[in-house]
């Protein structure tokens, strides 16, 4: 049995359970952030990144991006960003709270990606008095659909936000995901490309619980620091968030990391695509697979105890597609969308365990359902 | 040398780094706190506390009281507390952004307890709309003097807030080194005494980051999860946050540390009241000890190495103390405050260097400032 | 020259011109609502509701919505409405601001109207951590395409919320304009129809500033009490509002006030619509006309010093009816939307004047571009 | 029988009245504060400032004075003001809600005015992560207690201020009775004194609800404008707030209406204060009266229909002055503070009716207590 659920089922690398330990080995050490592994943290994504910036260690995702909005936005704001958006889903208001009261504009798009004549189009009523003032952009890379931003794409928007002077915010919670998979630098897909604040998370790819806040704008350290403290995200022991992101930029850990999920995804998806009755939802870009099964194949690969989501049909996407088996004047058997999400240490056997199953099941449900 | 500065400069026990790795090589686990070591806190903190209690575990002491507090009153609602309180002092408006703008009432008090006449003349306003309502009270046990409610002071203000039908929250950061320094139960220093939300903490008494808000009506369980939410404090990956609290209530962890931690800081307190030139400005009653000490043994103190923080006079204290060495008509050597903190894992043997070089230097600056 | 820009162009009715007077000779009063004039006007609202309710005057409909939100929706929240929806659009955020960050959710519609079916798709996520929690629905009668709920559309739309557990709120900026149209008793379009919380407004229908919340909870009084008061909306001199709220109810002036706008805009759509090149955009149902026109129709009535707006197109309203004139082969003469509104104390020859200008310049106009 | 309650219990000038019936004889006016009014509104009020400036009606002295505020204060900002400041004990959270949560931090002095020395000792923090940042001063002119800071007084507030980079904002309510009673220009009391942002009240001295913020960097003027509008306080007919604050300001109006109220104020204060029985609690120095009278004194005004507040007990004014029929070994009657206040209207026989009945009752309730 596999758990396909989410990257965030697993635990730890060993390598950030090591540094942890070693972490706690060590003497007493100031609190709040003064230590030398924070220190080193930024520096050290001061090199990958290539560029100079600030850097803050917090626990959560939501926080990272919260709070990282929260710099762009005044709470008269406007926010634009995927309907699917994590920040507009997943996190029950909290750049709402982080941001004083500010508007999530949808902006949608086919899988999960904001068209830039979309965002062009939706910017409006700057210095009108009624109006909430355009203030921000928000983009997902990965998205919550698996998919990816090209440079280009990255680069279209953020200009866009640029003439609209619109600060843009890079909700990063599988960076490295993305990263390995367009195979361009930190810096490219990042300041290079126009973003000013990046959630960089590192909780999905191998971390405990450990995302860094990147400004590419230092002067904003300060500001950041009292955003930060008045959300509970001041972590007194900070070593321990910042060892595990330490351990986590060594050795190329995080690329390794992610270079395994998005090779383990490729398979996984490939295999599943070949069979007959199911057909991918996105193009699987990175970790995350969004298929459309026969409601009968989903049912017996749960009971067989395999874990993953069934999911809300993506919009937009019709039933269109009828399954292979079903010919004219049949009716078609019932399909439906599920995820799954493979991550940095989920074993190749598990793909293998996961097709198998759904190949045997898939004969037999079609047997049945014919 | 030695560093008393805080009881956050120690790392975690190591048998909270043991359940942390344990956690680590068990199997995929459901997240968001819907994993067996989380449901096993809320059942081990209900058997502790002798009721039903809903527990929720996050990472930091601003976010706990912050959270918990945000139950107890409406934005337009006044909480009392101690003008050196935590959330009055440390929180950078934590409370002020989780109650969405609630008022900090400060009803001041000797060796930072509310005295309970202080607290009842201190609610007005009720039913006037003009007048922010009064809403909760809360209290900090341990105190930022580093002394203690006794069970019945507790009770005298929970009196009066039930009467003004106020909730109350406590600020448990060092929760178990009261409890062992008062002897007596939980339950007895918390809801039994009229607490409705507990900010349980952990951190400082041996855990990485963990503390757990304790609901004693776990009808506002619901509520309280969303609340969590969109603050940005619910973990994925919980069951590293509920892991450490697991290893900290079993076998008599989180008392031990505790009992540790006082006894550390009772001789240490005593041997620094037995200089002639040293006065202890609040009672040591936990792990805290505040000091008056002539200015140039602390910099001496200091200039060896040993770590300690310089401490804002307490209101009220004069410096009627004079040294033991000032005789008629001389200039009594200025004086000033200090704060040593010890924590669960502080050595005996840190007591004796501390004290020995107190001593050594204490004779020396005497003799050079004569 | 007409100004057909908005029902807030204009000052207020003679009668309420008169009672401010009257109100103004009267001895000193009670200040910040304790007047004898607002308390008659929550008694004569109680008559006109036939039901016992609590009503707050406050001075502008941004105020009216928001604050009467606030009442029903959590920080966490979700609100329903249309996209169009003041609140949603209109507002600068007010609703976020007072609620404290809870989210507007759009439910398109034709005509400014949520569909039931719509409004029951939207609400998802009750109970999930992650989601904002579905907490109200907020409908405006008038809507802003001058159309109307009929009384079983309100009852439907109620229902759906009834079943969620949400409350409802209703922007009646426009409400008398609503109610003369339904033929409708008060009761009838509002608490009998399920709504809790009514923005009833006056200044667009008569007053110089001033609008009712109404609660048809009571229980809901105090805590209205303080949120009005904490946003900066008690009055001082209460009594000079409600003195326009009680003229404004007193012997059906709201009614006739409302009646006359109402048929005025009847005549001045009729009017329109018999244009050849004309087209209505939405039904005109009260006081507002929205009309498709050819832009040299537009720019030469603007040019002879009528006052009204261009108006963004209506979502998913073509470009469908090309212009009478234009015959086959020939470029459709590009057309434009408007909104036309009319006031309690519009004259009637103003609809002349502007329907002969529209006729003259039409003829002209059209000729010049074939 | 007088009614000296406050001055919010009587009507608007007559010059206001007929300002406001212009108005709305006026044609159609652009709302929104687009119309002529609140042009000529800034304009004037540029001229009596002798600076460039950014002018905002809206309609409350607690939305002035919480939206100016706003303007100075970051969320995690404190704003240091008297502890008996309408801002921290009037407005029920109105400058926590407008800020997003800022702090405010009571520097008490006697007369309710800070101290210079008292605000310098309390600026704290800055920097510190953990503390909130010294962000506002807010002072009162006319104060709480109806005393003046002199323009050296202000002076000096305003030096420490800018020393630690806070905005200075002003409460006005009262602006005329202080400018008329120090004798200066406008400007010295605001601009040239280092004020910032200035609630400028108009309500108490002559108008039904019209207020004006006045920005002195009218750079913030389009960040005002959606705040302003985020708080449901833009009028739609604007118009007639504007031509209140237009007759307000014309021909001198407010200045010789708060020359009347001051003038009246010293009567009533000198009558009172000449009665052996009764002692000011604070110097009388615009148009509040405060003093200390015996309980059957005060019993007997009140039963005779006089109308005034009986008022806590300023901090720190002991019951010092035992009444002049107390001799030796007699218990002294006991005392308590009212609160008398005057306005533009306030008739002088009022004063004499009111001092006739004072001396009166006095002579009597001496007797009798006695």
């Amino acid at each position: 049995m596999v758990n396909f659920c989410s990257d965030n089922v697993t635990g730890a690398a060993p390598q950030i359970m090591a540094a942890l330990q070693e972490a706690n080995e060590a003497a007493a050490a100031d609190s709040y952030g003064e230590d030398d592994w924070t220190a080193r943290v930024e520096a050290r994504l001061r090199e990958i990144f290539e560029t100079d910036l600030a850097a803050f260690p917090v626990a959560t995702g939501s926080a990272a991006n919260a709070l990282g909005l929260s710099l762009l936005t005044p709470p008269y704001g406007a926010v634009y960003c995927h309907p699917e958006a994590h920040i507009n889903v997943d996190e029950c208001g909290a750049p709402e709270l982080f941001s004083g009261g500010a508007k999530l504009v949808a902006v949608p798009g086919a899988h999960a990606k904001m068209p830039a004549a979309g965002l062009a189009g939706a910017i409006h009523g700057a210095g009108v008095v009624h109006h909430m003032q355009p203030a921000a952009v928000s983009l997902s890379q990965v998205t919550e659909a698996g998919t990816l931003y090209g440079l280009d794409e990255i680069a279209a928007l953020t200009a866009i936000a640029r003439e609209h002077r619109l600060g843009v915010q890079m909700d990063g919670a599988r960076f490295a995901n993305a990263l390995v998979a367009l195979g361009c630098t930190p810096a490219e897909m990042t300041w290079k490309a126009g973003i000013d604040v990046l959630a960089f998370g590192a909780t999905k790819n191998g971390a405990f619980a450990a995302e860094a806040v990147v400004l590419f704008d230092p002067a904003q350290r300060e500001r950041f620091g009292y955003l930060r403290k008045r959300g509970g995200h001041l972590f007194s022991k900070m070593r321990f968030l910042s060892a595990q992101l330490e351990a986590y930029l060594a050795d190329g850990l995080w690329l390794a990391n992610a270079r395994h999920a998005n090779a383990v995804a490729a398979k996984l998806s490939a295999g599943l695509a070949a069979l007959p009755e199911v057909a991918l939802v996105h193009p699987t870009q990175a970790n995350m697979i969004f298929a459309r099964l026969p409601t009968p194949l989903i049912d017996a690969l749960l009971a067989e105890g395999h874990r993953f989501y069934r999911w809300p049909s993506s919009e937009g996407e019709g039933a269109a597609g009828a399954g292979a088996g079903a010919g004219a004047g049949e009716p078609a058997t019932a399909k439906e969308e599920i995820r799954l999400v493979v991550a940095f240490d989920t074993p190749d056997a598990d793909v293998e365990t996961f097709l198998d199953a759904a190949r045997r099941l898939s004969g037999t449900t079609l047997r049945e359902s014919a």
